[in-house]
């Protein structure tokens, strides 16, 4: 069978499961979800074993120790994997949610329904667990899944898919309600994503640029994540306390998430008293700080050794470093700092120092990012923070889903009506 | 300057406006709305000089006469675009709003606030009165919008577009808030369905061959609506007093219209007791019956007109009508009745007419259709009928807006956290 054959036969068939999932029961799908955690447990000596012949492989082809690292299972990891499929199971049920109900002038009592996409592909890179995760929100959010996995986790990928579909078919659920892509031909994915009928969104997971990519080809809507530029900005009345603690944990906590911030810009009028601290404690981390002219006279003025200072470039502004590396600049209060934020920003989080109710609240409102924030660390721009219980991803698009997707990104809502006979007039 | 340099001034123009707009009062957006109505008012004798200018072009060119109908501007057809201007003024302003605000266990507290969705491309064809319209439905939701309407219209529309903008004038608002293309070179739609930097959606209006050419071509988001092919299923439980005032005004109160029936499908059980009804119903009124063999072979027993009825082909299940057409499908029950819509509908609406509570709700839960209707008709699923105060479209899609569009369509919600200085652990 050629390429995109197969691919049509997993999109038809992924289709057909897709109208029995969305009218599956919460208890079934429950069931499902517990079956497969017991499922991974039970085999995870062969999921190990289906790991180690991927790693030696990788090893084979020479790639690099942090895809090694990202490619590989251990016992805690497949514990992981089942406890995940657990959480899920224990997550409420987003389908089937009526609100908004309203009764017409006509009569009828107009609402709103949720219910499920459809068919979600899912396109990620290396790391094996993505499959039983993904697997799971599909499923508690009634779609149907495609899911196409990195070449180099094929061996674990498949693993991981056995156990799903045992889960899958202990429950009563067709088990094509979750399909692994079975080749690591990379016209797989091109088809994937070009087959509307078959197919109702796209959501990668990786780098950027196999996000660019998909983004560019797909012929189905994207649910992507492209760069996290996230800024804080102290304001004029800031309070003093809190601003080297938010900075500190927004750009030291970790530095290789989406979330850590990677501008800092002060209003002029604070900038002498705080930057200095804010300084020291970044260099006590050793953070290279990539400042305006301004910031740095200040910066060096503070006794800040030289060689974490660099004067920033334009590129700077729009840079996500994921390293020790931060942007500084001074800018001329909250117009500016927003203007600098729509300009250079991913859209992605920002956050507001500040004790003054109306620049707060004009932050909030005229930031143009999927989250804003006042007086909190960027880095709780995450679907566990927020409370979704599990993330697909965090959305840096305006339409449909915007910052952390949880099981709700995964659904629409229809309009229903109630009638008793009514006809328009 | 050529045309793709015109369109990203546009649209650079229109991103810098968006940002304006995006905090704007609602005070000053009604006031620029109010504003347009007196202008429109005002300058009635001029649009109605620039339709007639408009009209003796298109009569030149040789148009059709359904195409003059819709290029045709009347007195009253003015007076509608102003009191449409007032009434968006009276609707509630959707930006802004705060939602669903938690406590999260880490000190956070997290929210959702309704945004605009910042620059949106029209793309229509020949009806003047959707220059004032789009731009009220943009404006009252924040957004800046890029009209690009249909070259027979041209003179009407800038002269609507003059109304437009002395209204925003009025109001303190940027002017390029509402930007109508100059131009009738068809490379304009190309270049602003393809620069994602500067438009955030597209929502074209108009016949199926445009809205399948922005479809395929655009690098934007698209809210669209391609077929109403709508269905009524008589389930066996069907209470016999609605069935026939249902599909008559399903069916034939207007045929042209995307919420009209295209298809009937009648459970086996309940066929000799209704179809003769509804066929005499829809004999007198001119339909022609498409319907499968044993429909038909009832039809004919109930001495409907042979020249009525017509053997339905596999085509006639997918087909929209839009004319005194209809097609009639014997069923096996609510199964059968869902599986055949979800198999040939195009995902527009649909209505059951049953007694049968499970029977209804299931229909509900497991039709796949942006509006799903119990016991009512189908001409229902409309923006005024289900009280959105307007309506700039009905999506088909399933990501972002689906079925009646109005404001809140052309909003999103980002995330807000208000916080007092916490830190992630």
């Amino acid at each position: 069978m050629d390429i995109n054959t197969y691919m049509l036969t997993l999109g038809k068939q992924a289709r057909a499961a897709s109208r029995q999932l969305a009218a599956a029961s919460t208890e079934a799908k429950n069931t499902a979800l517990l079956a497969m955690a017991s499922e991974i447990r039970k085999r995870a000596a062969s999921l190990l074993e289906a790991n180690a012949r991927d790693l030696n492989a990788a090893r084979e082809a020479g790639l690099d120790a942090a895809m090694i690292d990202r490619l590989t299972l251990t016992a805690k990891g497949v514990e992981a994997i089942a406890t995940g499929l657990e959480q899920v199971a224990a997550l409420p049920d987003p389908v089937g949610e009526i609100t908004d109900v309203k009764r017409r002038p006509s009569g009828i009592q107009v609402g709103k329904m949720r219910v499920p996409l459809g068919v979600i592909g899912i396109i990620y890179e290396a790391r094996p667990n993505v499959t039983a995760d993904a697997a799971a929100l599909c499923l508690k959010s009634g779609n149907a899944a495609i899911l196409r996995g990195g070449k180099e986790a094929l061996h674990c990928n498949q693993a991981i898919a056995d156990c799903v579909r045992a889960g899958l078919k202990a429950a009563g659920l067709p088990e094509r309600a979750v399909q692994v892509v079975d080749t690591t031909d990379r016209a797989a994915v091109g088809a994937l994503i070009t087959m509307p009928e078959f197919v109702d969104v796209i959501v990668p997971r990786g780098g950027k640029g196999l996000i660019e990519r998909i983004s560019r080809e797909a012929r189905v809507p994207v649910i992507k994540h492209l760069d996290g530029n996230c800024h804080v900005y102290v304001d004029d009345e800031a309070d003093p306390a809190k601003i080297v603690p938010i900075v500190e944990n927004a750009k030291t906590q970790r530095y290789g998430t989406c979330n850590t911030t990677e501008s800092l810009l002060v209003s002029r009028t604070v900038a002498d008293l705080c930057l200095p601290a804010i300084g020291q404690m970044l260099a006590s981390k050793g953070v290279e700080m990539r400042g305006c002219a301004e910031s740095l006279a200040l910066l060096r003025d503070a006794g800040i050794d030289n060689d974490k200072l660099v004067a920033a470039t334009e590129q700077d502004w729009s840079e996500e470093y994921l390293a020790p590396i931060i942007a500084i600049r001074i800018v001329d209060g909250l117009d500016e700092a927003i203007e600098h934020i729509n300009t250079y920003s991913s859209g992605h989080t920002e956050a507001i120092i500040t004790e003054n109710y109306t620049s707060a609240m004009r932050f909030l409102r005229e930031v143009d990012s999927a989250s804003v924030m006042i007086n909190a660390s960027t880095r709780f721009a995450d679907g566990f923070e927020y409370g979704l219980g599990a993330e697909i991803g965090i959305s840096t698009d305006k339409i449909h889903a915007r910052g952390p997707v949880g099981l709700e990104g995964l659904t629409s809502q229809k309009w229903i009506v109630f009638g008793n006979g009514e006809i328009r007039r």
